[in-house]
């Protein structure tokens, strides 16, 4: 896709870019793309929850939420999260501030406990293996690198993991016990997944009789369109294809209310949310209800909860537009890279020259740019195309958004340039 | 103890039990001495909490608290609880909404990642073991017995744990990794640590390189009395004696502000300090600062969280010494039991005769007083002499609390009077 026509760019292409990257180093800027953090203007949209619950203790249902107990959170806010989720509140949990603590606690238990279906913890097999769908969300890769868990990358296509490769891997070695999935507006591609690849997921065969899909549904309510995508109900799925344990569900709303200070959850048949509920028990006397009862206050109900993201979406999606206007405006036509159009999520993927991605995060830092360093959304850190950028476009004002945008863009221009002259 | 004099009680005394007991369960009680929970009337001392930060989300330092980051906890908490925790603030985390969730997750990481000074991880050793002076508290118990980790019993004298068992099982078995101690007003019998045996736990030669003191000093700043007592340093102590790395130190808030959402502590040396700090990373992308500044701005400084302990102390005293006044004036020279007079924390210790714990735990359960099960005291629920009882006085208002105690005495009486009369 790179690596094509225009191989006879005239010199003055390579000069251009060099004249605008000198300017560019030149102006000193320092400004950075890395992480998806929710600006603070997003953060804004819920100051609300600052002085919540205000003279209120009491959940509905009559819980002090001051106090111990409650393990499971409280019901009126899993309600609410219920849909979105697909997982009926029954068997959602409300935890504590992040939904990646929950995939780490999955994992740890996992390790030291037996999980439903398992003949024995993890801890005592030779090999966990899990998939990992390409280019994905690098604290997935971090958190199955600490535990010694070997990534086998898996593509992607427009509508998923390439599921020929996943069907083949999950049937033919028990040691592959996990699949890392983000199915709406994928991290970082931004890719839905189908319905077909949803299905296949349920009814897929797998060699371990423990497996599970991490199904990580962190941008399920985080759209930049006036068309929400839905995507299949893989809960549903896996109850109807007989493998009723093997999703675990995953979401937060730390891009919905506070970063830090949100509330994370869990959903999942009733054998793994008793599972994870009789592991947790041991851990912790129970969740912090009072910030429980602060976002249900906050949120009030499933529509309070669409028109707060709708807010969301009217800070986001003019950078989304502004991405997508400097990427066409200053790559369109020169054959050095292709990039995503997310219609939610966070994360634009840019897809520069093969080889190409490690230098033009290098030109840019030294330009006072910071990307996340390429390589990555690949277990290891190892792109081995070196061709993938992960562009988070959230956090900066729209004004900072452009210049870093018009920087990244020079340096797309410079490397790729230069790379095509043999420099 | 109890087992002593008046074997020669009149019939009488058994009868006027029996009379006392019929009474009692004909009265239909529903009370409950089971749990260290705070009651209302001290929740609503931090009620101001419930509206806080209010307009504000920077903590002092400049720091966004609604959004992602801070792995170590707002600094300017961590300064307030520095000194009752006797850690330095650059060496104390502040962290989620329980200190139990932090012990499980130094287990965990212990098992699965090498603890500084350790040559494998836990998960590859045969054999773990922690030493459990007892009685102590059922959650250490649960949690150690969770992870598959043999527990060994200690006595405890009125100085914490016996040192001459505790140094010879250190030193000759290297699969003893740990000890509890809850050192301040320890749960369930309110002993506190001496200067002696605190010394020697620091200095003590363990066989293990990477044993570890799991410090819970979860009622620091607890005191029921004029006099605070002061327990002797054990990091610096440790340190003294070239052993750093051997205290976890936990605390929290959850009994000073709000039980389910409050702040939990962690101190350390700067190598455990890291070490748990690289581990949590993985797993999360920081604390609820939100809440941490919330507390911040409640309970202003060292001298803020003195006068509100005081406030606390104004609403527990009187119950501990109607515990006391009742168990005197019931049981006083009866030779039927003992009980412990704590100067601080949340719990008596009731020994009655030897194999009567469980009787009247059952007795008083059939009254409708709920007791924490005999033997909870003890790793996995064995107490060899069931005559341990803890009694929890802070959750019930004063009123129950003397309903429950007289009910509680009753059954002592009714179990005590049987025994020694052979039936």
């Amino acid at each position: 896709m790179t690596t094509e026509s225009n191989a006879d760019a005239p010199a003055e292409l390579l000069d251009r870019a060099r004249r605008d990257y000198k300017e560019l180093t030149a102006r000193g800027l320092k400004l950075d793309l890395t992480r998806g953090k929710p600006a603070p203007e997003q953060l804004d949209l819920s100051e609300g929850l600052l002085s919540l619950p205000g003279d209120r203790h009491h959940a509905p249902d009559g819980t002090d939420v001051r106090n111990y107990g409650g393990l499971r959170g409280l019901p009126e806010l899993r309600e609410i999260f219920s849909d979105v989720l697909q997982v009926p509140a029954d068997r959602l949990l409300a935890a504590g501030n992040s939904s990646l603590e929950l995939m780490h606690d999955c994992l740890v238990h996992a390790f030291l406990s037996v999980l439903p279906g398992a003949e024995t913890r993890w801890a005592d097999q030779e090999r966990i293996a899990f998939l990992c769908p390409v280019p994905g969300y690098d604290r997935h890769f971090a958190l199955t690198e600490r535990f010694g868990i070997e990534m086998i990358p898996v593509p992607m296509d427009d509508s998923g993991p390439d599921m020929d490769v996943v069907e083949r891997l999950v049937a033919e070695d028990p040691a592959v016990k996990g699949i890392w999935c983000v199915p709406k507006y994928s991290n970082p591609n931004g890719v839905v997944y189908g319905d077909e690849t949803i299905a296949r997921l349920a009814r897929m065969t797998t060699a371990a009789p423990d497996f599970r899909i991490f199904w990580d549904n962190a941008y399920a309510a985080h759209h930049l369109t006036d068309e929400p995508v839905e995507i299949a109900d893989l809960s549903a799925a896996c109850a109807e294809s007989g493998n009723p344990d093997r999703p675990f569900v995953f979401g937060s709303t730390s891009k919905i209310t506070f970063a830090g200070a949100g509330v994370g959850f869990f959903g999942s048949s009733t054998a793994n949310v008793d599972w994870l509920t009789a592991n947790s028990s041991k851990r912790s006397i129970g969740p912090d209800k009072v910030n429980q009862l602060r976002h249900l206050l906050f949120l009030r109900d499933a529509e309070g909860l669409r028109i707060h993201m709708e807010r969301q979406r009217s800070l986001l999606q003019p950078k989304f537009d502004t991405v997508q206007r400097i990427l066409e405006a200053e790559l369109g036509g020169t054959g050095l890279a292709e990039w995503t159009t997310p219609t939610g999520g966070y994360f634009v993927t840019l897809e520069v020259g093969e080889g190409c991605a490690k230098e033009v995060v290098r030109r840019a830092a030294e330009a006072g740019i910071v990307l996340t360093p390429a390589g990555a959304t690949h277990p290891y850190g190892d792109d081995p195309r070196d061709a993938t950028i992960r562009i988070a476009p959230s956090f900066p004002s729209l004004e900072e958004l452009e210049k870093a945008m018009l920087g990244l863009t020079t340096c797309v221009r410079l490397v790729g340039y230069e790379k095509r002259h043999g420099n």
